[in-house]
């Protein structure tokens, strides 16, 4: 099938922030023929899947699964948990910060967007001080992106949890994962998250389709309470039908059975290998950048994401025009700059299916970008 | 990948009423790497499928679609064009119609549900009636499925528009096609439709995971005028992202390569083509079925669809029993009965990528099913 106009020879490299590189063994199993969704068969892979699954999100928790992309999970976290014009907690970490608390307001939230620089995470401090003074309990959750796509910078949960215990605040703790889930370690259960929200097309190793909502049982308290407008979000017949294997509507099976697969793979290499396998692909990634004289977005080490680089050009290059040239002329696609650093980044995704090669493939493509073209300078 | 523990030799029969035996060629198509969705390629890709897919639905109007299940795009058609607290018309023509009504009351609509005996389609002269009694134009929408799955009956389309003009009645029309569309005439232009409801996974010959909607000017009119809250369904930033071949959050990437395939095997065969052999081997089903000397659930020849064919068994026979025997036995699932009809009716779908001799498989199956048990009479 021919997917452009313009034949590049050779693999692509998609180092994009997700859809990352999809392994042909998920790949295969995704082109198993379809089966009845309502059969045993299905029943089993289903109920399989989402008792595996709980261990990426390391919680014991139900986890859920939607046939919708990672937005579809955002809406799902808070219709099942909050009420029509609570007020919410975010910090301006990015575009998908932006994205979700403009998703919020639309399903008639208040939100509290702490102003930010994208190039740091949520801070525990000003969550600690705005619950603080919220002595009414007038906020209901806080929203935070473990990973800023946008950036590549990681937000602290756990000391944003500290930060809301010890402002004895009894707010929900939603948390967006979808750019870190099976790539940086991450701990439902142990950081009392309240529901994570992950998507399928990262470090899960699949194409998009796919999202998650993993929920504690305060959610599912909340849960019980909310007043919120749902009918293919809601919760309630997700977790009654998928205790016996199916779905209260079509699930999207071949992504499942491409999940099935994607789990198998995890588990081979291991959670914490994978975990450590992105951690020194991303410091390969940051010495390369340093190398080229070039500046990391995220300014506090201990927020560089290990799943997503975003490097800054200087002043009077355009990083689309790069990014252009390098897919053109090498046949790898990188991260744009979104919404205020438009132009002024490009992003190196190095999360999922990757390795040293593969890395030193695009970091090569990276350098050779300004070989045959006047406007950019040749980095090395 | 071992999808059971119960290994069947041979090819598996998926007769279920959809998903539908998937084209190789499509699974293929699935199965190519996911490339970046905010690259010019698969930018390209998006036009020319949300192009073409608009002689499937016989309309020039746009036609959008949304990484989720039909029932996500069954809650697009309501809340982009109605306002909270509006009054429908709908018709209980099986457990379809059933689950649209419980939705639209989940969305706060309040739901004229007209009985039926799961037997017969919507009724023409009801809507006649009931819109021309409707003085006030309280009735906003009229939402109807053209082939309702769980029975298998067909409700006329053309009759309704031409009941709706009688009674000289605003409402909008909501039609959902998900298992007719390209396998049964529908025309959404010329029958003045405003919502057309689609899925993948039928007779698009894709697995579950898209779903459409085909909009006249008449629903985006609506949808400027619509204060029902909505975020992941809004068609807004979706129209606005389609004209440039891009979306407002992540598509279902590898889906949508499995359209564009599946887009050039229906025009390979020609449309018309494809309602033909789903005529021909829907009418050779029914010549069976009564050969058998079982009765079709569908009462009216002119309701019967093309798609689906529901046999009801003679009192004291147990149809999920007799499915359980045709699969473990000869590996071929088949539709079960739902809700009121459970266990007294199964139903054969013969659409999508289906010929003569796997027909002839399926009726075999069937036919076969009592050669060794006792419950079951022998049908010939």
């Amino acid at each position: 099938m021919s997917k452009s106009n313009s034949l590049r020879p050779g693999k692509h490299l998609l180092q994009i922030p997700g859809p990352t590189n999809i392994p042909d063994r998920v790949l295969r199993a995704m082109s198993y023929p379809t089966i009845d969704h309502r059969g045993p068969d299905f029943a089993e892979i289903t109920k399989r899947v989402l008792d595996r699954i709980k261990s990426i999100f390391k919680t014991t928790q139900p986890v859920i699964m939607f046939p919708a992309s990672g937005t579809g999970a955002w809406e799902a976290a808070i219709v099942n948990t909050l009420n029509p014009k609570d007020k919410i907690l975010m910090f301006e970490t990015g575009q998908f910060s932006f994205l979700w608390a403009e998703q919020a307001k639309k399903l008639s939230l208040e939100v509290d967007f702490v102003p930010g620089d994208w190039r740091h995470g949520a801070d525990p401090k000003i969550v600690e001080q705005k619950l603080s003074q919220d002595k009414s309990h007038k906020i209901k959750a806080v929203l935070v992106l473990h990973n800023e796509t946008a950036t590549g910078v990681v937000s602290n949960i756990s000391k944003i949890r500290k930060a809301m215990d010890s402002a004895k605040h009894p707010a929900l703790l939603l948390v967006d994962t979808i750019s870190s889930l099976a790539s940086i370690d991450y701990r439902h259960d142990e950081w009392k998250v309240d529901v994570t929200v992950g998507g399928s097309q990262k470090g899960l190793l699949l194409p998009p389709g796919l999202s998650f909502n993993a929920i504690s049982q305060k959610a599912l308290d909340a849960h019980s309470r909310s007043t919120m407008q749902k009918a293919y979000w809601d919760w309630k017949p997700m977790l009654e039908n998928n205790k016996n294997g199916f779905f209260p509507y079509t699930p999207a099976t071949n992504l499942v059975f491409g999940l099935d697969e994607a789990l198998n793979m995890l588990m081979e290499e291991g959670l914490e290998n994978v975990f450590k396998r992105h951690t020194k692909l991303a410091e390969a990634a940051r010495i390369a950048v340093k190398a080229w004289g070039l500046e990391i977005l995220a300014k506090n080490p201990e927020e560089y994401s290990n799943t997503i680089t975003a490097v800054l050009l200087p002043e009077g290059h355009d990083a689309d025009n790069l990014r252009k040239i390098i897919l053109d002329d090498y046949n790898m696609s990188l991260g744009m700059g979104l919404n205020k650093i438009k132009g002024k980044v490009f992003r190196i995704g190095h999360l999922g299916d990757f390795n040293e090669l593969m890395l030193l493939g695009a970091l090569a493509g990276v350098e050779m970008n300004g070989a045959d073209v006047e406007d950019i300078v040749l980095l090395l």
